[in-house]
């Protein structure tokens, strides 16, 4: 069950409204990287994850996730508060939809679930989390680079600084498991191809830990595949020789 | 500059077709965790990342993605080949499309470019190219247990171990930046709240290495922000009392 | 500020679980007219609508959507508990995607915030409100019509419920405002053609309130408009008289 | 049968090009809230409201929306008319698309049925067009109001005047059934719930005929489910106690 | 300005109705082959064709479209007119969206704008119409392959049929303006590489009239762009020779 | 199986960095007619045409299409290098998502498979793709028309000149079964109204080579169906006489 106390978490009180930062900060409100990305994906995830501490955690990092969702709400709410007839084409979203926040990115698209990334596995599901986290943190810095409101890039900070909290609990999480480094996980060994690495991009080629022992490093693979049989397409013209028979 | 030989890296030969079994594959050919959304991921993160060694890797990983999208397309097409009247119901997708592999998942959703996480650093990159591979590697597995075709599971068993070749290559690249077990990264230190923990979701709480020490544990966390300021919406009707007036 | 509690408001408890069902169930959650669409639209409304008292309304319901999304996730990952090889084909969701809910429609298709109506107006926003809850009702009777778990239904009927209640809510808010019957809101009055209507579909043509007076009913409507300048398009070829030439 | 006549219901000829303006009335013939959106909504109605004369009237005003569509986009193609190098940053749309209009909202967004709200029952479905027109009445003012060409906004100002005309229509309708102020509808009646409200977002609270008498008020609203059934995941791997395990 | 008749173009009057049938035809009512797309993509166009007799065509065929979507709509009604509880898991999207059309394919993905191929030039919207109608046909034939039902096999006969109507109209127009078989066209002439043909996939290849003379095939195309400048990332890291440096 | 050499087709060496136009250049990258769709359109085609010589054909022009999506990418990467505080307006896209391409076009939409059109029979399939070089030529010439920089024009000119190519190619296939000004293809045949072409546009009507003989042209169409059976819907209210009675 949900509860709300209509106080944020920290203050939120923009200095000088800006409705064309306003419509940047949209990529963290309705945007791939933003709140209700990481929000939704975690507490989805704690509905099939079976390890009561750890749906514990998401269910803990949900909640905030969705009070940082509305302090970014507040942001823009705030910047778009002064909007008038010459923020017209400089921020267009808010000259049709009204100001306040939506549930777009920063280029006008929906949120969509398919930004979610979950399901099946606990250890799938927190290295999901761990890239949901960067993807957020990543576009928090470039806010804070283009963010000329000093308080506003003070909640900023705090907002990234939670994002790499969220990331080292995940980290945590998994490395209890001892999945951090380990790619294993689930029900099924890999099969004797698991330590061959591919030079399939040729050119400026190089090594490093990625290609070196233990992997097997093959530098012109060749396919072993052979030739699959032809497609056979019930619903397609009689064919065979065309090439042949036009020619 | 790309180039394709026809056979694949290793034998595609179905031994029964079944269209269904197809219709649930097509989650690897054009669903969120399938080999396109890898291939496209890595090569697309090739464009910007700017150390030599690791934008070699990615498009190495690339183009071995692409080649295993072509061997899941041409599982399809096999599984397909048997089309007919009794498949109608049972893979309608196929029914009205046409047999072989279409750029949608499992449930008919065309694949989207929302699947994909990338951008602006290499450690975010790498982190999302983690949990592709953990979000693929569920899928085959989810896919080799529901598998009666021992030709078809074999391959499965490949591609499902080269997830964890490329998570352990990601692992390698991003331990030898030492940003494996780090959550920080890019040019922005985190504030002084980075080690608070909030038990926001309460009840049935859990005690574990993601809210122990170093984290400070806040029990019952309170709202520290107090009221923002409330919306002023110079779209909206003249407003004030409502409530009170209608009372 | 979010706050949590791990129970519900009410008892969710299935007696029989049935992937099929759940599968339908996901509706509910990831669908257009289910609990996510609901909570996020009154949320979101909260940000811009600037009369107090209901921003209060709207907040309130909005958590209690919230909420009511948490019940349907857990009837879904209930019905999904005793998933097997059996219901691979019945609920092909599940079985590529892992049981328990996602933020997906009953057909597989991820929730888009394209499903949600607000923006720029309170009394638009209230309309839409009543809408969405019509809509989140009449899936509600459809699934109790299929539903043959009766602590399910049980659910399902709480559910259905409180989407009267918070129709009959909107209803009163817009009531309070004179705006429940009364097509009128913003600032621009209409022209002089807001009482015509059109008889555009002819054949078995009715009348009733809707085309009666105060109304204007014209029976066989002919453009007013003339023929508008042809376009005129720099990017085509030079055009003219194809048509002629060419006969 | 549809017909069609080239000649416009109104004039339709603008004074002075504007193809950044052009760009901004997108969001009425591919947007949310355009004519497309309600012309395909009203008439996808009319294939399941059995009422003969709300089936009429639904046909009747989608025939006028689909001829508002045409207006609209006569607009946006005399707009662009004169689309010229000057143009290309300014509506950038324009320059890669072409002139004239095209089935994107004015952040090029593709038009999605996903804006449509309908189905299964005549009163839902007339209260979805009440938000409908509302949507459309409020975009219309905010064009307006950014409008400098006098014959444009005197097409948009008959345009937002029509929405007025169904949403009064839409309402007599509602009205005759006695479903304009009573939330039920369909076959199922609530349960014993229907009058209580909820204070689920607490601080800044107010009451309103939204939740005074006849509603019962719950100040400090408790979950009465207890905790449901912890997850069993048959895909997750063997878990337990991790958390306390790890510690 | 649009008018309707409801009377149809041709009887439509199902003898058995089959609700799963009905799924299958949504593909031609809200699928991406459908009637909508058609009637849409040649309407929009309209808009920007500037040969006045295109133009009228363009209006004709696309009116007679929407015309045919109709058709297809009202067989979908009949077909789903019996819906009954054991319909339920064979035919999904009715039993919670309600019996009639929808505008979603016959897997439940919403009509998205993105089906459309249209702009810029008269040549390409030809082209683009051919296709269409290409694709229509197509899907008609499968439908009628799994149909049943005389009637509805008659309605579907005409539907194929028609769509090789339009097809020859595009034809002709595209050939009176000597673009049927000339791919050029527009304002820029091709450089010097045109009459190349690459043997980019190698292995089981042919030659036939698309690479002999005049064009001049390349067995072993070798890249001739040399490696163009290594990326600058601004917002990167400091990068280098990590590969180097870790190893 | 996929092979990658790094040098590129020809030489892409931008002169001056533009990252205005590098948003323009993502049109081809992640749009509706960009190199992602043709590539990707042609390859899934290659799965299931049974001719040998096609698909090899396919294949071909697929794997310089990903070739080509890789020259535009390297544009964008170039035109982005130079990207800083200045650019954050005029190309916000980037000063968010990072420099260098992504999978979205110049408005920020994401790429959709909902663009490819393929499936079922060749002759659709290489109609499609006609379709599909025509779209991508006319972006390329509107690129060009807009281009500032030499270096870039020229790479936009070959890869302009490439889909003239490429549809000179299709059209030989086409033309090599007789199907390129032939509207038949598939095994059902039209029945007698293949000749009749509809006046369903009326006002500035014309006669061309599209609706002359050896077309029936009839100028005052009317429906030939009478009005099929009423909606019957089991979900609906019990309906019948509301106008009337309302009335």
């Amino acid at each position: 069950m949900f509860l709300h106390r209509k106080e944020t978490i920290m203050p939120v009180s923009v200095g000088t409204p800006d409705a064309r930062f306003g419509q940047l900060l949209l990529e963290q409100f309705g945007g791939a990287t933003g709140e209700l990305t990481a929000a939704l994906q975690y507490w989805v995830q704690s509905f099939h994850v079976t390890d009561a501490g750890i749906r514990d955690m998401l269910q803990d990092i949900a909640i905030e996730e969705f009070s940082h969702l509305e302090m970014v709400g507040k942001l823009i709410a705030q910047h778009t508060s002064k909007f008038d007839q010459q923020d017209v084409y400089d921020a267009p979203l808010f000259a049709l939809k009204g100001v306040g926040p939506h549930l777009v990115d920063s280029c006008g698209s929906a949120w969509t679930a398919s930004y979610i990334n979950e399901g099946g596995n606990v250890v799938r599901d927190l290295r999901a989390n761990i890239a949901a986290e960067g993807g957020a943190r990543q576009t928090y810095e470039s806010l804070m680079k283009h963010c000329e409101d000093q308080p506003t890039k003070k909640v900023l900070h705090h907002l990234l600084t939670r994002e790499i909290t969220h990331a080292q609990m995940f980290m945590k999480a998994l490395g209890a498991m001892g999945k951090l480094d380990d790619p294993l996980f689930g029900t099924v060994a890999p099969d004797d191809t698991v330590n061959i690495v591919f030079n399939l991009s040729q050119g400026e080629d190089h090594r490093g830990p990625w290609n070196k022992k233990p992997f097997q490093y093959v530098t012109d693979p060749q396919p072993k595949g052979g030739f699959p049989p032809a497609p056979v397409n019930p619903d397609d013209e009689p064919a065979g020789s065309l090439a042949e028979a036009a020619a």
